[in-house]
């Protein structure tokens, strides 16, 4: 029994003809190489937007059921193309929409999760030698129902594969070839990693360093299946995800992340709260307005008060309700402040090592960075800061861990 | 039980979100005369040539297997913006592939033939006063490969279903507002016919005068299924097409057909034919040359000959293959005539009428119209002109067979 590998392409490196017939050309060798192969793509680059734009003029509230059945023929246009480049090389390639994968989901339209894997005839086809390609992002409900997965839904596609046929790897092609300790962007010292923790993919995903879906990283860590991160146009190894690496002893602080456009809202009160900490988030749920870090501080001889932050997006949205709601809340005043940006340290390794937080607060201390707000995990410290000294924080929490360095030389 | 209807719109009647909109209100005042509605669509406008294009770019040689699977998302995307835009009129409707409206095929690519019709979900979709808006031309094998049904597929598909749910009627919505005596675009005094049989649309179809597609045609007839062909944009009632008509016994022929663009090819032997009458015929169907008219003559002291007649498009092919092939035929000489058309009259009622093939040739004589081939069927005389005269032709047969006149006048 030969080796299985998944390889998903995104909707960039499939947005042409031209494109297509490169992923082909490296699907080929993937498969020379010995291995028996599952590709899942996305639908061709700005397919997905220009098929939305088509719905929104006909409806502007457009039934979840029918936008399944719509955005699902962007994948299948792919498969079929994909495919036909594979047959052009003359490699044996058969394309499979999602329900014919087998990728069964709840009876949930827009987002659903998956439910079952019924790979069998997919298994067939790739110990036949033939390469399985598979339309991403999409699935079927026992009804018959054509479901998509919601975002990231095609990482999930193929982690779910490859977490099912056992597939040694499951690769995920993409426009940046790996992840990085900070974003080479902004950040000119920032050095690919060759490896990452599961856990700090999921904070740095999370964390809006976006190269995965945080989905497909928990389905990843639960089946235990190593995910690369890697260029469609370049040919290195990019970025291992998997459980546990070799370089976690030595490395407490794996990656700086920061995210730009966050404002800071304070609500104080007369009185100590009552029961209304709780009110004033389950009416911003309400209203779609996401909240990030919240701090709390009641002390002797000051008004209590709560502060959280939210994206700049949210802000009027959260002022209105805030406003409107004011009696129903209690609270005497309402501030804001905009212009901020949060910045984090995560490494799995800082579970063991107590003084990092301590470390990183000194060091903002020294460089003149006031802290405005703090929020911490296990493998990962935020604090929030002005925006304009964000790519300064980052640079230098960046050097402080060391990151910068190869990794035989830190301790 | 409420009557049941199957409504077809073809591409161009659905090729903008605008005329989507326009179609769905005709669906919604069907539906409010108190009928259950099943509406049949194909991909809109150019989408399909759009996708053969995407094809040609990979490959000159795509496998019919991917080229059913990418067809088969145009109509996937009808189907889900006309629903769309019958949700925005507040009309329950729903959206089904081929495959969810249990149209299952022959295990055949590009032109498979429906071998069952499982319609449970459908039926039970408009008993609830839901209406199902189907994906036409698509189908699915019974091991779930998705299959087309080639060119007329979607009338096809709503024919199928209009007999496997004994709807009253089947309604083809086109670009054209009926069927009529003569090519309007030619001939002025050509009248749009209220009835015509399956027999006459057979012979229309197959003649050229391409409204319906032969195969929806004889699928009708074989369910004794009413037909009606009408314009999308007007509001006519077009032209049943039905077993028997009313009108039949009144009017031996019902229209005049015509073609442009034939080619009479004549081969020529010393000695009697030796087998190689079907030799010739075989050796071009090997090599996709459609040939129409088979003309043979064996004269007592005159060299034997057949003549035969294809289209302009062909006759480069059947030429260079009678070329290649002429010892393994064995003719002596090779002719062929160009700028020829045919023209047909048409009427069930031709069969107790032997006088009308002599009408037809002696009006043609008196107008010095000269006459190539001649062949015949039962409800139909077809004649090879010159094409510089074809309209003239079909002008004075038509006016020589009344059918520029009003039913009730003829006798």
């Amino acid at each position: 029994m030969s080796k299985k590998i998944v390889m998903k392409f995104g909707g960039t490196s499939v947005a042409t003809p031209e494109r297509i017939q490169h992923v082909a050309k490296r699907i080929m060798s993937q498969k020379l190489s010995g291995y028996e192969v599952i590709v899942v793509v996305s639908a061709m680059g700005k397919t997905t937007d220009q098929l939305v734009h088509l719905a929104q003029s006909i409806t502007s509230t457009p039934s979840k059921r029918e936008m399944d059945m719509l955005l699902a023929t962007g994948e299948q246009v792919t498969i079929a193309l994909l495919t036909m480049a594979l047959h052009e090389l003359e490699v044996e390639a058969k394309s499979f929409t999602g329900s014919q994968a087998g990728i069964i989901t709840e009876s949930v339209h827009r987002n659903a999760r998956i439910e079952e894997m019924n790979v069998c005839k997919i298994l067939q086809t790739i110990e036949n030698g033939t390469i399985a390609i598979v339309a991403g992002f999409q699935g079927v409900d026992i009804d018959g129902e054509i479901t998509t997965l919601g975002r990231g839904g095609s990482d999930t596609t193929a982690v779910a594969l490859a977490a099912a046929i056992h597939a040694e790897r499951c690769d995920i092609y993409t426009d940046v070839d790996g992840v990085y300790s900070c974003d080479p962007r902004y950040v000119t010292s920032a050095r690919k990693l060759e490896e990452i923790s599961y856990d700090e993919m999921l904070e740095l995903a999370n964390l809006g360093a976006g190269v995965l879906h945080p989905r497909s990283v928990e389905f990843a860590k639960n089946y235990q299946l190593p995910l690369r991160v890697r260029s469609s146009m370049a040919s290195d190894e990019g970025t291992l995800v998997l459980e546990e690496t070799e370089m976690e002893k030595n490395q407490v602080v794996r990656g700086v992340a920061f995210e730009k456009e966050i404002v800071r809202m304070t609500i104080s009160y007369v009185k100590p709260f009552n029961g209304s900490l709780a009110k004033i988030f389950t009416t911003l749920a309400k209203h779609h307005v996401n909240v990030d870090i919240i701090v709390q501080s009641i002390q002797e001889g000051i008004a209590p008060s709560v502060s959280f932050s939210i994206k700049n997006e949210d802000f009027a949205d959260a002022m209105a309700v805030l406003q409107q709601e004011k009696d129903a809340l209690g609270y005497t005043s309402l501030d804001f402040e905009a212009g901020l940006s949060k910045v984090s340290i995560v490494g799995s390794g800082m579970v063991s090592n107590p003084g990092v937080a301590a470390q990183m607060f000194d060091r903002l201390r020294v460089e003149g960075i006031p802290i405005k707000m703090v929020s911490t995990s296990e493998i990962k410290v935020s604090v929030v800061v002005p925006q304009e000294q964000m790519v300064q924080a980052a640079e230098v929490l960046h050097e402080e861990f060391h990151l910068h360095e190869v990794l035989e030389n830190v301790n």
